[in-house]
């Protein structure tokens, strides 16, 4: 099988990175039979800047057309509002429908200073807040704005069944590696602010619970947690959680804290997932403070690559890449300075693609 | 000076906390020459659920027409939601105009189990998605609702300017107290998502910015962070933090986590805070876990009646409670069970009543 992947660098590190996640997938061992062909694509501040645009329509064309997936970097935000603007991330998201938008957190033998983390945050990826229908007026004290925060059930649906399929899928590799967890049932917890937005995220509760109650999901435990209770839980106990859906701000805001509990957002990886499409995204941003140095961490893009492969169906190639990356974060040689080590994104790289 | 303080001890623990709270006033010593006199009031679910109503006009009256301050325990929410019911706190808020949530989080000498912390999170408290104004459509692919978030110069202009007011009352005493922090000027840290939100948010980081570029605050240094960056900041490192200004849901959000650092929902206090008025209300809720057991943390609501008398005007007062509740926890020989003691509410409180 070859697939056609599209590379998005945007802006800052991501640039530095994307090269890092390409060559992972060009150095897979042949006896997986995957062959991969790249194509690279514009977005960003800088494009932006040059072109007027922050994503190129060539740019989702492409994506659509050509791409089985896709490795996006990151990009910078202008320091104030610029006209005409706007997060291409978040546009591609909803352009290519990819309603899914998934973080896993895991500490590993090595790198946990505590008790062992291994959650997922599934975030619904194409409206709430990021649905961006603002207007201002101006009024007798000031000006006054406004946005739209839309929760729909079909979304809201759609989101849970994703995390209750992934909690299964969760459960079966925990099953076909006994003794790793101490987990025996999947479980997802609903988060929300119904008792404040009782209509749009309690549609987005009930639609979860509804969801989540489906015959083939009779195996996971469903909880709830309010949103300020759950960043207090994440926090003390965040052990205990399996996967934690939410809204697509909540979400956000979660999966930065949930990175700040394994030490560096430069591990996290995220996937942008629709149906039959996929776009890894390392959660970090485009760390204008370190750009051109080489010394980004690249660990979050490379397991981005391998949340992406899964998504793809190419289960086999992704469980590859965790375990290199997990060896090289286990023996804690090559190490880079976000995690108080002093490797170049290249040994890094270098480590991890000797491990495959 | 005699003040009439209501008392709203709601739901659940609230109705172990106030009495304590209560209790802490009357303790104060004579020397201070100040006297309270006591109205009990009703507000919360029981409420409802006997009358029909979660704040009864006659609470909102009283504490108008009667009050110079209020202490608000904690409030059970439904389970699902119910027809009429809503958050009476968030209702009191608006009806009396209390514009800043003050939510102070620090370590003491004895419960700091890492970096020493003392941040304040200042949150709007009128507005954004608190407004609930939400509605609900059929659609063809089944229901859809929105909310209104809702950001006005006005309000992001007043909260700014109290908390870079809270910013410059912090360094005084911070320079009244040398050596004890090793912070040398103030600081305030405008949180917004701009980057998605450039209306709304963009209106609030560029209000907060204008308030705070008055002369009055040449001093404060004022930085900005995107809402999951300062998540994933606050549990990196809390200790560089001096006052966060935050619209409403965010500012719920950060006091959450904030308290996690420091070991326990049951540790931080709050203030709502209006023009000559004010509300302490501890941040954790009504606890039905624990209810009834007589083992609630009362140091949240100590905590809170000190932070209701400075913004009263009683800071002598409000410093000899601090002082005795510091002295509590430092010894730390009576600790409720969530500090990981066996007191009781009755024995903690004693305790800090001797120390007055
Ligand atoms: C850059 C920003 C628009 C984006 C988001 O809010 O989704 C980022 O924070 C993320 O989490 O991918
Ligand atoms: C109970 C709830 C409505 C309230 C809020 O969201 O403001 C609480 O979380 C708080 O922080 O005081």
């Amino acid at each position: 099988r070859t697939l056609r992947i599209g590379l998005i660098p945007g802006d800052g590190i991501g640039r530095e990175v994307i090269p890092a996640g390409r060559r992972v997938l060009e150095s897979l061992p042949s006896s997986l039979n995957l062959n991969f062909s790249f194509v690279d694509l514009d977005a960003g501040f800088e494009t932006f800047k040059k072109t007027g645009t922050a994503l190129p329509d060539k740019t989702v064309d492409t994506l659509k057309k050509e791409c089985d997936g896709a490795l996006f970097g990151a990009v910078s935000s202008p320091s104030t509002s610029v006209a005409g603007y706007s997060s291409p991330i978040v546009a591609l998201r909803k352009k290519l429908d990819l309603f899914a938008n998934v973080r896993p957190v895991k500490t590993t033998v090595g790198s946990s200073n505590g008790k062992p983390i291994d959650l997922v945050i599934v975030r619904e990826n194409t409206e709430d807040l990021y649905v961006k229908e603002e207007r201002t007026v101006e009024g007798p004290n000031g000006k006054v704005a406004e946005a739209i925060k839309r929760i729909s059930e079909r979304a809201s649906s759609r989101i849970s069944t994703i995390a209750g399929e992934i909690a299964l899928r969760r459960q079966n590799i925990r099953a076909a590696a006994p003794g790793v967890s101490t987990r025996s049932q999947p479980m997802v917890t609903i988060t929300h602010k119904s008792n404040v937005l009782s209509q749009t995220d309690g549609l987005f509760r009930e639609t979860a619970r509804k969801a989540l109650a489906a015959e083939k999901f009779s195996s996971v435990l469903v909880e709830e947690q309010i949103v300020d209770s759950m960043v207090y839980k994440l926090f003390r106990q965040p052990e205990y959680y399996d996967v934690i859906v939410a809204p697509n701000l909540y979400g956000d805001i979660l999966s930065d804290g949930a990175a700040a509990l394994v030490g560096s957002l430069g591990l996290v990886p995220s996937a942008n997932v629709g149906d039959g499409f996929a776009i890894g995204e390392p959660c970090h941003g485009s760390a204008p403070d370190i750009e051109g140095k080489g010394v980004a961490n690249p660990i979050a893009t490379l397991r981005s690559v391998a949340l992406m492969l899964e998504f793809l169906g190419e289960e086999n190639a992704a469980a590859k890449i965790y375990t290199a990356v997990d060896a090289n974060l286990d023996e804690g040689k090559f190490l880079s300075p976000d995690m108080g080590g002093k490797a170049t994104t290249q040994q890094v790289l270098d480590d991890v693609l000797k491990r495959l």
